[in-house]
């Protein structure tokens, strides 16, 4: 036989699109495939996804397709190209050692904390924990948080975390003003406090009608003394310890003044500081705020990173933010659970003095991880090191004696005057080193956790004109000695607590980390459908460039052009955002949702004022919208007007109209919801714009519900003038469990001038206006939290603009399939003209407590017995479930969500019709924990197995609840936000240790 | 009042060593702190640690400090430093783009994959699944794994992984030449195998005795007519599929031709071609084998990658390595483990074919995943796209017509002849791209799933002198078709099982990876003390670079130069390796530590042939010797002769003496672990190696050890000539739930030169000694599995000499303080002379037996209930279990651990006196399962509460086991080694779907 001749090859051509790269990210995003949205359109009576939308969206605001034309991005990267990008992005930036200070220091993120709680989606994609027995983990190292910062500042009461020092130390401020019960309207704040904190408390008292003073120290009178009280308005004195240029004072005579006064005192503190120093409680201070950042939380370009508030006993029903307290489960055990929740959505509307709500969780619990590892004494240990290496530089620059250098104690900032210090600055970027030019004679030098005595060696060279000097750092220290006082030397302990003495070796911490993961649920388990929060995918190629090096560890002060890589980001990202939304220009300051609200009216002010419109401050605001919306106008200074909902919750237009009308010479602004909070597209919404336009106002729209927007519809196209992007939300920052986030805002062209500036580094709109006029600066940093803003952009340039429309697409097919499935077993509340939802929908529990004296907390509960988070709880209307699915979620699993609901509903009919106990059944007696359902009594009337499996899918693997149902009320009746000696977990290394 | 000067500072002096930086290594992975240190001495009576190391460690062996003399490493990196250097070494390695092929593919690693289970402890801390009931989630990815190998060749059994492919071949190799029962010995290998392939086969062969002839293919001949048959000893024939060169051949003929002389098929074949390929199964190869690589795995310089080997229902008995199979639980619901598990560490000992132990099983998951996340359709999108870039690729080359394009059929490998292939190979590199060079005349240009068509244009920019081109890929590709016949295309479907068509969105895909990780038990939630397997601590900053992208993505036959990186840490960790053992050079070639064994001994046997004793071929083993040194030594064709113990576990000298004595014209070697199999150091160790070189032999130590060796003595300094390291053991690398692991062999100067090589990138020992003469070639790469040795390297260069030191001291000191714990509860077997034992010992068990009915394995799953894995079950004694602790573990998980023996040791005395059912008791009903314990039927004569909660530590937070105690017995009878249509998940899905 001969060989044979090759066959010939069949006539199978080669396609051209399919030599494209199959690594496209919209078909991993979103779930439903073609066939898929076929299906569940037809379970929805309609023929196509695209009729369902048709008949969905308005017609009048329904935009042309979207098309980011000139844009690399518009057709969508494939997550290879993405990860190349953002490496060529990352190799612009250059992570020069920072000796900036300012609030933000260079730490070395351990890296089991890096791997297993950073990088590790099943904490970063925790929701808020409002669902306490589902939720134990973190509960558990946030308290540890609060136990930290109160332990470090001597102050009893921590929150758990605000959104950064600067913004922390207005909230102080407005704490002062409230405590005062707004009778003393001046605030006095040490020209020693860093540049930023100074700029956003000024920027912010305008709203509270306070006046800030920056006191500039006056050297002849001595500490304390160069504040004036004799006006008899002083609230209170805002002082920074150690200063900003290094210099640690004692404040002691300076509290006792300001309390002789009538005036409280603030600090803004550092907490590795405070393992030395005298802390800010042990001096009198009322109120401590700082960041957390150095506690293992890179610097990051400027954030996300936890910022602290702690006080006294006397103020802590005032303290803004969310607060962890200890209270006990339904069976008497002692479980955790945010304090006085119900604060959250609600806030004090339009007598509120704070408006935050995400806040910086997952950085807080990075922080205080750093701590549990780090213990007490392995934190001295690096406060320690810092110091002597801050004291053996200046000692060195005094023998150089080529600059002078300050006589005032320092901890680890050392402050010169020399003849030229921008030469000096010069000569260490040559060495890439960052030092802070305060001045054309001065210069600070802050040291940190990562410099190395190389590095002290290096900066005496180029404090000698670059030339080698005859010592050595390490040679110096035998001559060095603390220039700290023994008046200031702290010697209370601290973190004495066994959590921070046990899990000192990597083994013990990564065990520690997994087992508070392992009681957490996240979206690793399954959907987290909360109403108004979008808990969509977050994808790892979203989350990887947060790690990259020199991402993660640029100072924010760092000179521009070492920053290539983020600035070319955001000038992209402006750009995109604004063809997203249909504005001009977009300001990436604000770093959260609710500092997005506030910076949208101040944006509006500041437009009103330049027009000469300084009377202009009454805002409108929906009844059911969302509780940061009048929080954030009460802050702004405005009066706000209340208009109401018709029966299908839309705004009532003609209460509206005669609302505007009446106002119209005052009126500032609307503040509205699009889709409303209700879960519809108002058909009016053009109509409300142009009513308060034609009022003189301007409309602010709440982006919260941007996910049901994006590629159908923008709020430029809409009407309206400015809106915040709750990019934590819509654009795929995980929720970290409570933070951190990012609220940019978006304006048009008119309101761009305004946007924030920074008072070090100089800032405003992407793309810039011509001219620009800032209203001020709203948050420490000048980008906000920028680390996290790759999340948003590879999210966006991965999509491209057909995968993003698509995305909203099918979040409104999600939510109307849902809807349709849950319609014949709830009341389905509100929905557009069509019959269709938004991407979101209400469910009515209200009826249950008639009929089987069923509340919507027992079916929240009961779902975490099928595996599930609860929807948002009687928010937007009380009595009801907001159901928000996202496009990332599988018809599989809306489908096991849907059975879940139902089944829940089979369990509410047996009470109704008296098969079950309506006092003792498997709704109230939910969530089921583990050692409820394996005890060796069992008084329920229903079985363990049906508590335990109520679904089939629960028998292959379930996630459990760790504690019965947590009892809020006596949580709050008796406030504890420490450790406590008789925590679980004390009792736990109890028992194991005498075991 | 004055200004207060600024007091003056304390006398607080800064010391130097203060400034030093405080993140050292050693503390987070050395446990105990000095204070514990004295503790746990006293508490084994003994006034110091250094005390007990003096009375356990012989004086006679105990070698002087060990110092890294002239290396950077001494004094131990800190964590910050060690990652400064890796990212340095990092920067000096270039990924090229590679089209060199041969086994080794670009593959996008998908991110979700990569971050949650390349990069996850949870999961590569796991150990080998022999514990079924807590290793439910790697046991179904591995049946997943088994089942994708099964279906894409269309061979019905496969295992669950092998180290390489070459090593796979090698093994089938052996596979026939046991089917044929060793009566034929001659192995045909066709030479359009991959040259790697046939160098192990080559090299493996000797020592079975078999003769390989390697077949070029004659075309003259036709296909399968250059093999010849006519001697009537050929046991099998081996052949590529495509071939190394790119060749698409039909093999029916062949297969026929093959069988009718009764001679078995195996195939070498790729998994991505089988989508488009008919399948080795359906044309009737006995075998398959290959590498499932390009499933998402990193190329890594060589590996680690999951190799995999397919066979027929006839063979499956003969398969080597570990196979996972379903069985059924104690409540009779299906559940998988490992299939005929009693092979594994009593391999058929002198009769082994095979001595693998360690395998590929996170690889093999990695790929397995893979394959779930695109599904069928998706990898036939994959294989299209490669395979028309190749198509388009060829027909753009025809184009150019600058070379001649091979006319056989391709997949992904275009093959052409030229007049100068290093020119073209040059400009390649130029354009940071790799080719194959065949020979001087021919190239070889493969294609993968990171090829776009920008490449392809770039490549006929190459091909074309540098100078543009006229066509672009894109614009040809309408011209192109399929050059693969139809006769060779695949009809029959594959991954058709609901697991491979439902996880295809990013949510989906990680939910469902980490419902697998909840149901494993790994390092993450408590110590795993798995005696001869130093389950320590993996850090973090260890794993970091194994996926830095230029660690991760060069191809092993890259030019070195692109590798400089690399081959630092190669010359540096041969260098350290050297100083830690005592010996003169290392292979980093054997990837398994019986690799490393294998390669040991064929390196003695050459030593022994290059001296003209051909004869010597004894190799003494002690009977307690763990099953992979006789089934090695068998092999290398040795002929084994066993030497017993004594009563105190230690080899009895004087017989060891007679058998050396006696064979001593053929004494090859002697295979001796050191501390004992037993956890004993032996007095007469020195004595021993004496015994051996005075009569001739070799003395090979097995390694696996060294954890109680590493500065407290050496193989070198006891006075074994050869040696390997199971770097995951002693050296960090984790199990990875069964792999990978590294096993390099370190030689006496004498014994370097025949280390091993490769016929693609000559290597040899590190350092390279002057002369060479390699045995041949030992693994598919030339240095193993080049990825995972930076976790070994950086261990050893944070550490430093000291803390690996301590290291040994410590795990020393931490089974001492748990044997002197539980020496009141069990007895301890084997102690050394003081008393001690070594960093490892066993209590025996075997008395329950007859006091209470109590197995080992009783006590084992029982252990589960109390959240911990089991020791070692049964080996080296059967009826006892073997503790090893290591150095990472806290005094209070130590403590723990013995708290739950104690504990189970008291619920054994139940039943002893009658308290307790001797059939029906919380040990025979371990472990218990939460479904089990929340039954609404319980009928146990014990508690729920108790069998759920025997420890308090337990009630905090629990790791549940998933299943009852798993049926060996019946899964071995019924052997189904793929997912069923009635698997467990298929049911659930069902269940899910239809509720
Ligand atoms: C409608 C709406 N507006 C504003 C906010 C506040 O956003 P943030 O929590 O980021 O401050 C939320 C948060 O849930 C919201 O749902
Ligand atoms: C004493 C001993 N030798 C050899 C081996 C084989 O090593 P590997 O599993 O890496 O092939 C083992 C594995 O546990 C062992 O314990
Ligand atoms: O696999 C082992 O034999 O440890």
């Amino acid at each position: 036989q001969r060989r044979r001749p090759p066959q010939h090859a069949q006539a199978r051509p080669v396609s051209a699109s399919a030599l494209q790269p199959s690594d496209t990210f919209p078909r991993r995003h979103n779930s439903a495939t073609p066939a898929d949205q076929a299906d569940m359109a037809a379970a929805c009576g309609f023929p196509t996804l695209d009729a369902l939308i048709d008949a969905t969206v308005p017609a009048a605001i329904r935009a042309p397709p979207m098309r980011f034309a000139g844009s690399m991005f518009d057709a969508g990267l494939t997550e290879a190209q993405m990860v190349a990008h953002m490496q060529r992005l990352a190799s612009m930036n250059k992570a020069y050692k920072s000796f900036i200070g300012m609030g933000y220091y260079g730490t070395h993120v351990p890296a089991v904390i890096l791997r297993n709680l950073m990088e590790n989606p099943a904490w970063y994609t925790q929701y808020t924990p409002y669902q306490a027995e589902i939720a134990q983990g973190r509960l558990e190292s946030l308290l540890n948080y609060q136990t930290m910062v109160a332990d470090l500042t001597a102050l009893p009461m921590s929150n758990a975390s605000l959104l950064d020092e600067a913004t922390a130390a207005a909230e102080a401020m407005a704490m002062c003003d409230a405590i005062l019960r707004g009778k003393k309207k001046t605030f006095l704040i040490d020209s020693s406090c860093h540049p930023q904190t100074i700029d956003v408390c000024r920027t912010r008292a305008a709203g509270f009608g306070i006046h800030v003073r920056v006191v500039a120290d006056d050297a002849a009178k001595g500490f304390g003394f160069g504040f004036d009280y004799s006006g008899g308005d002083v609230c209170g004195v805002l002082v920074q310890y150690p200063g900003t240029e290094g210099e640690v004072r004692d404040y002691a005579q300076l509290v006792k003044d300001a309390h002789a006064h009538g005036a409280k005192v603030v600090m803004a503190t550092d907490l590795l500081a405070l393992t030395t120093l005298r802390p800010p409680g042990e001096i009198g201070a009322d109120i401590a705020v700082g960041s957390a950042q150095r506690f293992g939380v890179p610097m990051g370009y400027g954030g996300p990173h936890a910022a602290f508030l702690a006080t006294s006993q006397e103020y802590k029903r005032l303290m803004p933010g969310r607060i962890i307290g200890v209270s006990v489960d339904s069976t008497g055990k002692p479980a955790l659970r945010m304090a006085m929740q119900t604060r959250e959505q609600h806030i004090r509307r339009d007598k509120a003095t704070s408006n935050i709500c995400t806040a910086q969780a997952l950085l807080a619990n990075m922080a205080a991880m750093y701590a549990v590892y780090h213990g007490p004494a392995g934190l001295k240990a690096i406060a320690d090191r810092v110091h002597g290496l801050a004291a053996t530089f200046a000692h060195g620059l005094k023998k150089l004696g080529t600059v002078t250098v300050q006589e005032l104690p320092f901890f680890d900032t050392v402050k010169v005057t020399c003849s030229d210090a921008r030469a000096i600055a010069k000569e260490a970027v040559k060495n890439e080193m960052n030092l802070r030019v305060v001045d054309a004679n001065t210069i600070t030098v802050a040291f940190d956790e990562t410099t190395t005595l190389e590095d002290v060696d290096k900066l005496f060279k180029v404090f000698n004109n670059g030339k080698s000097v005859s010592f050595t750092a390490e040679s110096l220290a035998p001559e060095v000695s603390s220039p700290i006082p023994s008046s200031l030397a702290r010697e209370s302990p601290y973190l004495t607590h066994p959590i921070f003495n046990m899990y000192h070796t990597e083994h013990e911490l990564l065990r520690y980390l997994h087992k508070l993961q392992s009681k957490d649920l996240s979206l690793c388990h399954s959907m987290i459908p909360l109403g108004s929060c979008t808990m969509k995918l977050n994808a790892t190629v979203e989350m990887m460039p947060v790690t990259y090096p020199t991402f993660a560890d640029l100072h924010p002060f760092a000179p521009t052009d070492q920053a290539a890589g983020y600035h070319e980001m955001f000038d992209d990202l402006g750009d995109l955002l604004c063809k997203i939304t249909g504005f001009d220009s977009f300001s990436l300051q604000p770093n959260a949702g609710a500092a997005g609200e506030y910076a949208g009216l101040m944006v509006i002010r500041a437009y009103h004022n330049s027009r000469g419109d300084h009377h202009r401050d009454v805002c409108i605001i929906p009844v059911s919208a969302h509780g940061t919306n009048p929080a954030s106008a009460a802050m702004v200074g405005m009066k706000i007007v209340a208009v109401g909902t018709d029966s299908k919750g839309n705004i009532n237009i003609e209460e509206l109209r005669k609302a505007a009308e009446a106002n119209k010479d005052n009126l500032a602004a609307l503040m509205v919801t699009y889709p409303s909070t209700h879960g519809v597209y108002e058909e009016g919404i053009d109509e409300i714009c142009r009513i308060i336009h034609d009022n003189g106002g301007q409309v602010y729209m709440d982006g919260a519900n941007m996910n049901a927007q994006v590629g159908l519809t923008s709020p430029g196209f809409i009407g309206a003038d400015v809106c915040h992007l709750n990019l934590h939300k819509t654009f795929c920052i995980p929720h970290g469990g409570g933070g951190p986030g990012m609220g940019p805002i978006g304006v048009k062209k008119h309101l761009a001038p305004f946007l924030p500036s920074h008072p070090v580094v100089p800032t405003g709109g992407f793309p810039l206006p011509e001219k620009t006029d800032p209203l001020g600066t709203i948050a420490a940093a000048p980008w906000g939290s920028a680390l996290i803003l790759p999340i948003s952009y590879t999210y966006i340039a991965m999509m491209g603009s057909q995968g993003l429309t698509d995305a909203s697409k099918i979040a409104i097919l999600n939510a109307n399939y849902m809807a349709k499935r849950l319609e014949k077993h709830y009341p389905v509340l509100f929905r557009g003209v069509n019959g269709t939802v938004a991407h979101e929908f209400i469910i009515d529990l209200r009826g249950f407590k008639a009929t089987a004296g069923i509340e919507p907390e027992d079916v929240a509960k009961r779902l975490m017995d099928y595996g599930f988070h609860a929807p948002t709880m009687s928010w937007p209307v009380p009595g009801t479930l907001m159901i928000e699915p996202t496009e990332s979620e599988s018809k599989a699993e809306l489908d096991r969500f849907c059975d879940a609901l139902i089944s829940i509903r089979e369990e509410i009919a047996q009470i109704e019709n008296g098969k079950a106990d309506a006092l003792n059944n498997v709704l109230k007696g939910a969530p089921h924990p583990p050692q409820l359902l394996m005890s060796d009594t069992w008084t329920k009337p229903y079985s363990r197995e049906y508590a335990a499996f109520p679904a089939a899918w629960l028998r292959g693997a379930k996630f459990w609840p760790t504690t019965g149902r947590v009892d809020n009320v006596y949580g709050d009746r008796n406030l504890i936000c420490t450790l406590q000696q008789a925590s679980q977990a004390t009792e736990e290394a109890a028992a194991a240790a005498t075991a």
